[in-house]
């Protein structure tokens, strides 16, 4: 049977994965790349740049599971692009260039749908208006019996959270204070309940936690 | 130079440091024992309540540095006991029975002063109004050049980083979401850019903190 998995997300000690003021130009808002800096040594990142080098270490071991057997990706609308509300410019095509990382189907979650985008490299952009069971029942199908990926922002992670619709959550908390921006763990009280936690620190500095949903 | 130390201090992966209702019934409110069960299997917790066995790994590592080296503690009120605004019970001598395990004086934050009381031991409760830097210097007298220990509650601590008066934090991140309670990071941003930051897990599941100060 197919997961629905999260990897490489970042959390701040106090619990911020986004920061405040996200913008055309500043993506992460004030956190800037702080958040992602234990990402952008490893040969994973550094492969999506078109490098053959980074590093092969814990925190590598993690950010490489994020590609394989995945069928399609779930994303909120602010990781596609910072427009609000209705769409004025359908001519950028979003962050993520003109050949995007993912080589898949992508669900983007809007309440202003408009039509897909085929990208260089297999990824297409659908933007669809669903709720999290629905947008996943099109995903899955989209998959071909692969597994989805979660691809967050906070507010999409926390939906499928609350929905007990993720099997697998990789977090990676990073050792900094945020003090503001969108918050992880909001509405989610005894959310360990239902999943085996394990923790592991990196050289690095920072700490990946696995989320691994239980059965039965 | 002595130095000003929190040790084993327990934080959930939201950042809340106490759960919400606490009573002279639940001292730790809703999370009742759950921040503090890595701590229980410790040698150091073990000796407090007079057995000699507990475990000798990395949790004991940690929570053996808090008694050492210390010379007096400085703690929040809620700390001493759940009564709030003038004392209505001062037969009461707090939560912490008639040996209490600090062996030093203690000096308590409250806007109520009341009369000193000697405990067995070597404890001394002293009731002080007081901000952060009064209180230390009251404290660091009574270390007679010894550390100072900042006892807790999440205020307190709060209140002494933001005053920039500690010298070593050791927080213990326990992956459980407390969903509500006191946060201990509020208003605290980059915070960690006056620190040293490093990171290791334990079997147990926690994964423990340590801040040190920069110099100069």
């Amino acid at each position: 049977m197919s997961q629905v998995r999260v990897h490489n997300f970042t959390v701040s000690l106090d619990g911020f994965s986004a920061g405040e003021g996200q913008s055309l130009e500043s993506p992460f808002g004030h956190a800037q790349g702080r958040l992602m800096e234990w990402f952008m040594g490893t040969r994973t990142f550094r492969a999506m740049h078109g490098e053959n080098d980074g590093s092969n270490g814990v925190d590598e071991a993690f950010a490489g599971r994020w590609g394989p057997g995945i069928g399609a990706e779930i994303m909120g609308r602010n990781k596609f692009g910072p427009q609000r509300g209705p769409w004025e410019n359908e001519d950028w095509k979003g962050w993520w260039g003109d050949d995007p990382v993912f080589h898949t189907p992508v669900f983007v979650l809007t309440h202003h749908p408009r039509p897909s985008i085929e990208m260089k490299g297999g990824t297409t952009f659908h933007f669809i208006d669903a709720d999290p069971a629905q947008a996943l029942a099109r995903a899955k199908e989209a998959a071909g019996g692969l597994d989805v990926r979660i691809g967050g922002g906070p507010a999409t992670v926390r939906q499928f959270l609350a929905a007990d619709l993720i099997d697998h959550l990789h977090v990676v908390l990073v050792p900094i204070i945020l003090g503001r921006g969108e918050r992880l763990w909001e509405g989610l009280e005894s959310l360990e309940e239902r999943f085996s936690v394990e923790s592991v620190s990196s050289p690095s500095g920072v700490t990946h936690l696995t989320f691994t949903r239980r059965r039965g």
